[in-house]
């Protein structure tokens, strides 16, 4: 398989269900909200590589579904990673002016509407993922187990608190205090690590995953989403980022060095590829993308 | 019936049940993420009225439930309520230091803090919404049509649009535009009433009401909802309530007189109550929040 090719049209199909989504809602005459829509919609488009949502729709396939069986879920674990990035970009968080190469949410429409837009984000991902019960004939019990599942991943104990703790540890950088391994690794599961974890296992749910294929996939996706945060660390590096005031931020290679930080994200693609062991050929694609994910220039 | 007893005995058992959650979080033992608890625990506690989630009690009372069980769905509309307060009040959108008579949540944590309280307390409601159903034994449909109806109440074209035209309208109000009597009810319905009218039809739909009985809930919520906003402005006025630099916010006395506005939230108090017309006494608190709701001095 040409996994670019595999990439590009499973983006092709997010972008067009999230846009779908946003020309519902134009059409039922939003007028007074229109800003608001066109500030979720600017951070939401063009579209980064759509790691997440392709990532529900591989694992779907991984056990036998299609990625029309996710779509929706696909859009909702986009739509929270995109809110993520917009409250996480604020001047309060991380203050970041650009992001894929444009002006932050906050830059283009300042900050009252940057926040509430990531605020509609979330607050509509789980209307999407309920309202899918309408078009998927899929009990509703796993609904609702992806929604609480969901919610604990990126919920106090999962990626905002991963956030808060990210905030916490660039504060003790600046006092030269040091942050060791497994707390950078126990900030990295929270903060990247768990809406990729949850994004596979909810493609699989609703495909019919037995318990011992979630486990696996799960097994699967903690490794694949720590070893992504471990290459953006070495990308960032080669970018010689720093942090604004040019003191070294908290990250893989200024812990460990860059050759054991290389070696580390490899032993983590192997083994998430390891735990699909299990699956047949249907799971080449969720193999091909730990592979992708170490060996990405950006 | 004594209201204030009512109202203190349903006050008692929400916090109760809102106290459990955090014991249970804490007994994780989630230290790293203790600051960020501790933020979202600060803004929920102590209590305000609650109006939202007795409302969801009332409601589930008068079609012939029991707050118990309701008890997990009125948790979660007043964690969106707190988390809806906590980024209001931020330098960004209302820039408020005092709530409740106590500072504000980033007045006490810090922005960045505050804006993840408020994130964790919608995502966490979501998930307490879904979590629900291993507790209550009720059709998993239903929760997950009342979690449609909630993020569709407090998403973009609801709770969250209305804060952002808020805003719009206080600028206006700076350029001394004026806003319109319609305007200023669209708002206030999306802003405050669609939070109110789905406590009370949540409530409702757990615990078993017809389409009929909803829909007569539903009138009685919109009523209610748009009573309790034209009587807080009329407090605020009271109050000699103006914006920062002295001017007049957008409010209903600014439009209409003040005996007109008084008689507005009177009429609307009597078609909320009206609405009840095909309920039998069980929903006498629910006729008594309405008049509490136009007589309250606070």
């Amino acid at each position: 398989m040409k996994l670019n090719i595999y990439l590009e049209t499973k983006k092709s199909l997010i972008d067009n269900a999230l846009e779908t989504f946003f020309a519902e809602r134009k059409s039922k005459k939003e007028g007074p909200f229109a800003l608001l829509y066109e500030a979720m919609h600017y951070s939401l488009f063009p579209s980064g590589k759509r790691l997440r949502p392709i990532l529900t729709c591989a694992a779907a396939e991984a056990v036998g579904g299609q990625t029309e069986d996710v779509l929706p879920i696909a859009c909702a674990i986009e739509m929270i990673h995109t809110y993520s990035l917009i409250h996480d970009d604020l001047p309060a968080m991380d203050d970041d002016d650009y992001r894929r190469g444009k002006p932050t949410n906050h830059v283009k429409f300042g900050e009252a509407t940057a926040i509430l837009a990531g605020d509609a984000l979330v607050t509509e991902a789980f209307g999407f993922l309920s309202q899918a019960r309408k078009t998927l004939k899929i009990a509703p019990e796993i609904f609702l187990e992806i929604i609480e599942d969901i919610s604990l991943a990126c919920g106090a104990s999962g990626m905002i608190g991963g956030q808060l703790l990210d905030i916490q540890f660039q504060e003790r950088a600046k006092e030269a205090e040091d942050v060791n391994y497994p707390e950078l690794e126990f900030l990295y599961i929270r903060k990247t690590g768990n809406l990729i974890l949850v994004a596979i296992t909810s493609g699989a749910k609703i495909c019919g995953a037995t318990p011992a294929q979630v486990k696996a996939l799960a097994r699967y996706g903690e490794n694949l989403g720590l070893a992504f945060q471990v290459v953006d660390d070495i990308l960032d590096v080669h970018d010689n980022y720093k942090g604004p005031d040019g003191r070294k931020l908290p990250s893989f290679p200024s812990i460990l060095s860059m050759d054991e930080t290389k070696q580390r994200s490899r032993e983590l693609a192997s083994r998430a590829i390891e735990a699909l062991q299990g699956f047949d050929k249907k799971a080449d694609p969720l193999r091909e993308i730990a592979h992708y994910i170490v060996e990405r220039k950006q």
